[in-house]
């Protein structure tokens, strides 16, 4: 390491790697951590000394406010390694912009720049044999924070900690995504929280999702809570329709989480030269597209999922399918989004960001 | 413990009381536990043997989805003691009830009643002497679940934890408490997660209540989402407001908690033939009865506030103060259910819950 002025990152490194055990080419997403995590409390007002210690469980009060509470806010990013064995991050600090918004709605304090930047490159630099070359493969990084104050009263905790852990990945979704247009429940309102990637905003969409999987849709695309009339976002992934050649997608809002992959598309959709409308997509519009035949495609984008081409949706009970496509836009954009993250093509944004060379 | 049939709980009682360590007289709200805390895991799609065991750390995997996904759900619960030494539960079916609903929603698995009740009398008779006698003291008990297992996917957990922990309490508020009409951010969504007791829709008011408190108000009374144009509940509390001798309180909903002290209140009231509608309640008519004299009271009504009395509230940067009662419904409520909670009246509901003798 270079530069610990900043961030003096106190460093226990693991004796027993757990490397050897892990099955590269059969992996489950996020159930394999790697050797080592970041650590770094807040108390007393301040954030602490980071730590990074060996990947292993933690001590949690019962009381602990997160478990109460629900105040957690979490990141996912990735870092890809090129055939150099020089390691890279997407846009890093668009998530640490967006950890600390995702923060502020939910009363946690910001974490500074340097510790996120330092431990990161700290982080990656003793797991770096974890990251995989080869297009499709990367780490899974999820920075997170959870308060942990005693105290079964509901008000912001005093303590947090702030934590990195890393699994290794290849692709998030497996097989053939059919979405359901929601109708009844909601992720969000006006005025709440649903563009934060604060904790309780998921678990809040497992029961409607395994609804609508029992009715043979992977995932839900959730709809204005007022009106149901309007496509917003995938709870996971940001949202984007393709009507003839024109790319649709939602604007940013209170309830919609401003996705790092999700503004990184709009750029390239636009700088090819293609009709980018970002604005409020109704569920009208998008059954009538699909049944005069000009809705060519519907895919998500998400640091996890990357871009994620869904076949088909459901709505009132009944089915649409999508056609499949010689080239698609989304696998188009795919293509051009990896170039960069793998480093197999110039990076005219400047989102490209080398950890480790 | 008479009946360990169906649920045969292990205990292991702890070796240093800290019972004489704590100030009863100076208690704060939720900080300080009992000897020992109730624990029962979920794992390969069933509840295990339940456990009571020393209140102390419990060990999580960092990557546990209650860190990241928020899906835990809670309940707030109080025993009360009379002057005979017997501990009496309020409504405690009603309570497992709840968390079986809210974790229904939250895609968690039901918790079995003979494991709860069971589970309450044993802590309660290990921890009989935390329960001080004397009306205001209790034992607030907070039953919770949280998602453990491991993996940082956005989807159900398939292991749970189920706890109770237990707190000596004295009032839940301190002094006066005044209120703000929420104007701009929401609590929760139609189709959502407000009706449940959902950890993340706690952590979720943090902020904006931080905003209300810089401006002088305790608390806020949330409005729907869609209009901000009806009063709901004050996310700790439910709401009732007295326009001159009748009372007012929202109908429940899948915005709003289905409050205990809320039904046992309307059921109070109405039994001493006050005029009770649960209907929609506008701002606008509160703002009306207010400026014209007619509002006489507001209160909020929760396990741990009990009924809590508002002496004014605030909206598009007005404040209304109300009057000072000699004689208000919220007090004559409080002695009323305070008698049937501590077992100085006869209980015509069936409410009290003898637990111990």
């Amino acid at each position: 390491m270079e530069s610990m002025t900043d961030a003096p990152i106190k460093i226990t490194k693991t004796t027993a790697s757990k490397l050897e055990q892990v099955d590269f080419s059969n992996l489950t997403f996020g159930k394999n951590f790697t050797d080592h995590m970041f650590v770094c409390d807040y108390k007393n007002g301040e954030w602490q000394t980071p730590e990074i210690v060996p990947y292993g469980p933690i001590t949690m009060e019962p009381s602990a406010k997160v478990f109460h509470y629900g105040q957690a806010v979490f990141e996912g990013m990735k870092a890809f390694k090129d055939d150099n064995d020089d390691v890279f991050l997407f846009r890093p600090k668009d998530n640490l912009d967006r950890i600390n918004k995702s923060a502020k709605r939910m009363a946690i304090p910001a974490f500074p720049e340097s510790y996120f930047m330092e431990g990161l490159q700290a982080l990656l630099n003793l797991d770096r044999n974890w990251i995989k070359a080869g297009a499709g493969n990367s780490l899974y990084i999820r920075p997170f924070v959870i308060a942990t104050e005693s105290g079964v009263s509901a008000s912001p905790s005093s303590s947090y900690r702030f934590m990195i852990i890393c699994a290794p990945a290849n692709a998030y979704y497996k097989g053939e995504v059919k979405v359901l247009f929601a109708e009844k429940y909601s992720r969000s309102a006006d005025g709440g929280v649903g563009y934060a990637k604060a904790a309780g905003n998921y678990g809040a969409q497992f029961f409607p999702t395994s609804l609508a999987q029992a009715e043979g849709f992977q995932q839900i695309i959730w709809t204005d809570a007022k009106t149901h009339e309007y496509l917003e976002e995938a709870g996971t992934m940001n949202i984007f329709f393709r009507v003839n050649d024109t790319l649709l997608t939602a604007p940013i809002s209170d309830r919609i989480l401003d996705g790092i992959t999700r503004k990184s598309l709009i750029q390239i959709a636009e700088d090819k030269g293609i009709d980018v409308q970002v604005r409020p997509v109704s569920v009208k519009e998008i059954v009538e597209a699909a049944k005069n035949g000009s809705l060519k495609e519907i895919f998500g984008a998400g640091t996890a999922a990357t871009i994620n081409p869904i076949s088909g949706f459901g709505h009132k009970g009944e089915t649409f399918d999508l056609p499949k496509l010689e080239s698609s836009y989304a696998s188009n954009f795919k293509k051009e989004l990896m170039a960069i993250q793998y480093n197999t093509k110039d990076d005219p944004y400047g989102w490209r960001h080398k950890v480790l060379s």
